[in-house]
């Protein structure tokens, strides 16, 4: 049968990334605890093309994460993008899976347990000549704000809006989202929760009012995490707040090599 | 050349609406006080379909909207909706009309003027037998929700967030797009604005402060009022409000033939 | 510590749903195989809230998710439903899940193995007077049609283009995601798949083009077989085509009480 | 009244961007007809923030698209971006457009005319130091391929499907968005229409079978028609296929200094 595929392109122009992108794949993540969680990622696979191909082989990159253990952690990640190099017979291979990653946390007083998620981002790209692969992990972490201008120049209040802290990361060696899902927290004027019984609601809402915080603070502050952590090279810190008191949003970004 | 739609249907089982979706279209929308918006609308167009019929002739939903004026009132819908009714041979056919719709309001203190945008829905389905239209309206409004709960308990402050009313109405007579935007916003904490200088912020969170509201009491302050009106006969209210605690929604509705 | 929800509502209206909407929750569905399958969830948990509180308690709608024992099937929603009720002192409680579920199939020559993912949709009311629930099931399908009016028009070819079925039933006694999604598969020119060989993309588009079908088609083949079932009373049978000519949806909607 | 905003940042760090995101906006464009074209816009309005204050003042930026005339044109697009840099007292601004940009298209054999929609981006950054200003012109068009393998192997038709084009340029002189989305349309085996009547499906169907192209194809034609683009200077070429075939999407990319 024809390989179609395999004739020479027209147009002779080299294509820097091809393949199948928004496939749904039920993934298993490896925790910072080792534990295992399942979820569902959004995967794309890509590999380069010379300018001689007139085309790729879509169905081995499906093959390859079908044959895959299918367990994200730093290894496996690497075992699939050397994979998919080898069948496509290309000098470039690129992974991204986005997926929802859940964590169980206490309520800060009644220490009620709850799950809450977070959109999670894990993406490497593998290159022949060098045999190196340059990782990206990114995190979406809901926190809340409230404006410090509100407070004060307001007798009472200050309005408060859900915000959504985006962080991506560059690095060597080993990170976990965890840590990353931990200085978006650490940044604002309180973390967010699944479960708050009423003697929580109190705690949060006193505390995030003794911490206001505009969307440039919260940006700053996680640069400042991110510039002192030894393993980070690069980062993109974005906030963006759903402002109760408008129809658009307050947005902040601060991109850096550091 | 064959007309492959008018033959005879393999199943016969008679279909409630056939036609397109999702297209889009600049609509130019009659407000209240006359003048005209421009905007953009996402387009339905449907028309039922006997069982005895392949097919229907999708090209000529097309040709309708493409030779309607285009300006969106009373009036001109009515002529769509029958135009659609008599090119499709059909006995019912249903028009439906989202877009974002725009009001000038001015700040509530230093009076500065700006946009907001409203999302609306404007449907309408005429039927052959009775000759009579039913239409349906729709507003998304975003209002301010300062929590009852939390103001209460909390030494300081309470949590406040974006809250979205949603309005859908049948009607008889006129009803304006307006009439509905301006339930919605006298119903929760505070109406929200484009543009808020120092002394509005300052205004807004006092006054939002001075009127908590729960999602539940969102949905009942609306539909007092929609009960009241002497033209509608049914609704369906909701009020969903992203939560500045939490990463899910607090939800209410209530839907009732009055 | 004051509970403003229990205070008497100033407007006295009662309230048909109020609760959390789009939770995400790493859920477990049990296979007709009656083997499990792990997946992330949105969920809404709603109960009715008479005229006389202000307000319901949305924290016991996690504390119910948090300690439900996570797999879904018949018996463990029918807790869960139950469990809200009770938690919540209502009279009716309302749960639904939206999930991704994936199943593996085969490619119709090479035989090769891959999953593929259908959206679902499992909802369930369960009311005190009448201690019924009434469940509903829901699943959106892609499949491939090849339109019967360019085939049989022009000399060469035929546009072809994924189309997407939705079906929702509501039944007595069991019934089986999978069964729902083969329905839909049966209905079309062809089921799509995750991973086609050569000779399989072969096998695929000889058989497309010895099935063309409309939307109408489409839509009437899966009323015939949702009406013929004899556990469904109820269903509403969508097909939307993502139309490789235009750039608006071709459109088809049955729904009826059999 | 107290200015938080202008009070020292406790976090020395300076802010690549800050701003307001996603409001929407009604836009007048100027075609290059030079008429004009009422479109709803989500703009995106920024500055740069020295690491020396705590907040930018994010209601001058609404002032400042409320005071600006709304016709977008290359002219009145750099009167935006210095009044923002002014009234900010900031050493960049940043703004972006996106919006549904409509042309009225003839049908190839019937000449039927019909309203087809485009989504549209413009963006420009200027900067004090050079006081010169880099724009982002973009365009998504749809268009259609028929699978080159597919066609090869198999004894009747062959699958096709809708593929969403995506192109980026950066250029110096005037470059016009109508530019851009015919390069796009003339890169595929068909363009894609609002109105095809059954002479009109007969000839897209049988030109398109006579032009086969992968998305690979698709991206390379269009690269080769921007690279000997005189104005153009950089590039972003991306070819998405919703394949008809299988519930994942086929992509290519190309990016180029050229």
């Amino acid at each position: 049968m024809e390989d179609v595929q395999n004739s020479p392109a027209l147009v002779n122009i080299p294509i820097d990334r091809v393949g199948i992108k928004n496939m749904k794949y039920p993934l298993v993540v490896r925790k910072k605890n080792n534990g295992l969680l399942h979820t569902v990622a959004s995967v794309n696979l890509y590999v380069d093309l010379p300018s001689t191909f007139k085309g790729t082989h879509m169905s081995r990159f499906v093959e390859a994460l079908q044959e895959w253990n299918g367990i994200l952690d730093y290894h496996s990640f690497v075992c699939l993008l050397k994979d998919i190099k080898n069948r496509l017979k290309a000098r470039k291979s690129h992974v991204s899976f986005t997926f929802p990653f859940f964590m169980e946390r206490e309520a800060p007083k009644s220490k009620s347990p709850a799950l809450i998620d977070y959109m999670c981002y894990f993406s490497g790209e593998l290159e022949s000549n060098t045999n190196k692969m340059v990782m990206t992990l990114g995190v979406e972490v809901p926190v809340m704000t409230v404006c410090p201008c509100s407070l004060a120049i307001s007798k009472k209040g200050a309005h408060s809006q859900r915000t959504v802290v985006r962080i991506k990361v560059k690095f060597n060696g080993l990170l976990w989202l965890e840590d990353l899902i931990a200085i978006a927290q650490e940044s604002a004027s309180s973390p967010v929760y699944a479960l708050l019984k009423r003697v929580d609601e109190k705690y949060v809402t006193e505390t995030a009012f003794e911490n206001p915080a505009f969307v440039e603070d919260v940006v700053r502050n996680v640069s400042q995490k991110l510039i002192s952590h030894p393993l980070i090279y690069w980062f993109k810190a974005e906030a963006e707040s759903f402002e109760s008191i408008h129809n658009h949003n307050a947005y902040a970004c601060i991109e850096m090599n550091c």
